[in-house]
């Protein structure tokens, strides 16, 4: 009896325990390791033979080397400059001291992240640059932007991708595309102390720059880019994660790179 | 004494049900864009001209083109076989109708993930198999493996990448290192609708494996594999996320990708 006098209320203890478990964790990570996001969106292009080139050149080529039809399996290789496509600009791009793409820590690559919408701007002005009024409108709106964050620029540009002569937009030698002022490059690697800065054009210095002065500013300070981005129009403007995925080059400046934003 | 009888008990059940809540909520849903997780393990190898190959020639090659000292700023290209270092296998790879690298959907590359141990086996046997009663066993202790994880073997032959001659692992012509039998990837594969395979040696089908039978079992089924991953034995059995990124190349049968883990 004493058995089963003590089995009904230890049953009862069970449900009780359960039950506070569910119902102060409801819409929350339930099972371990779901995550807590509900998203993914893809903030990459493939890598084409097509695709848009800094240089106008042809820089990447892939080749299929068997197929599934003739070998029973499909492989290829390809070759590329590290910064084509959707890539990353390591701080070793831009500075004597910084790191390479293979030595930054995985922990800088997954991140808080933000978007600043300059899409408006941007359409009535090709050469337009992220300004500190832009940064400062869009911290009223959403609060500061915290240390360690990646700030994506959405400039609607990347509608140009799949015409790389509209992308690169050269008239008597000269880019034109927007991209980020030196003053804002400033306030947010030096003020901010952001991880990253991406965008969707092929440069976070603006088309017409020459000597990369948002370059020069960001990656002594640590800041990788993200360059040739695209979808970013369809994110939230905060409350959102990146995952930073680069090719692990050994000593390289930076290389294609996957990235996926997770959202709520 | 009844109520002393029951006091202690039941404020143990308490301390219990406090620690359940804690451990299962603690730290969750806090500021927006803040992830739900602690740590990120880099489960990949960094590229590099003397990791170990598949064929045993070399197969990638890496330029530096410019230096920060003489030119201003880093600059380099490389090219590659798409199935070298820590890289992702898509189905295209092994089945006539699967798809791309290009075109795994990006929600299939983030997912709850776990890892079998078999640590201990592969190293008293280097052809060793992961067996449907190591998976049966890992599903005692841990709860059957829900549809859309990506499970990773554990195997430790990752302590032998910087020595590719003990990686590979040729006698006679043959590969000897430890991978997966074809039965337990039906299991993972046909029942558990696992959206991944990943595994720290050269192939998911072991050494001497001549037909890659794990790979035609997987492959038509949409399985996709990581091959060449690392440090797999710092992660728990379960209860955590991967990001698989693979490189984005369009009709790609695959590519060199990173791979993180984010720790709860």
């Amino acid at each position: 009896m004493r058995t089963h006098r003590h089995a009904f209320p230890l049953l009862a203890i069970e449900f009780i325990i359960t039950a506070a478990l569910l119902s102060s964790c409801a819409g929350q990570p339930a099972p371990p390791g779901s995550p807590s996001f509900s998203r993914v969106v893809d903030l990459g292009h493939a890598l084409s033979e097509t695709d848009p080139t800094w240089s106008g050149e042809k820089v990447y080529s892939h080749e299929i080397v068997a197929t599934f039809a003739k070998d029973g399996y499909s492989a290829g290789k390809f070759s590329t400059e590290e910064h084509f496509g959707t890539h990353l600009d390591a701080p070793a791009h831009f500075a004597a001291n910084g790191v390479t793409v293979d030595k930054i820590p995985a922990d800088r690559l997954v991140r808080p992240a933000v978007v600043i919408d300059v899409k408006s701007a941007a359409a009535s002005n090709e050469d337009y640059r992220l300004t500190v009024v832009d940064i400062q409108q869009f911290e009223l709106a959403h609060g500061q932007i915290p240390e360690g964050t990646v700030v994506f620029v959405s400039t609607g540009w990347d509608e140009r991708w799949t015409d790389p002569a509209r992308y690169m937009n050269v008239r008597n030698g000269v880019k034109h595309f927007p991209g980020i002022s030196v003053e804002a490059a400033r306030l947010l690697a030096g003020d901010r102390k952001v991880a990253g800065i991406g965008i969707d054009t092929a440069s976070i210095d603006y088309g017409p720059s020459e000597k990369f002065e948002a370059h020069q500013t960001t990656m002594p300070l640590g800041v990788y880019h993200i360059e040739n981005a695209t979808h970013l129009a369809e994110l939230p403007a905060s409350g959102f994660t990146v995952v930073v995925a680069p090719i692990k080059i050994k000593d390289g400046s930076g290389g294609p790179a996957r990235v996926f934003a997770l959202l709520r």
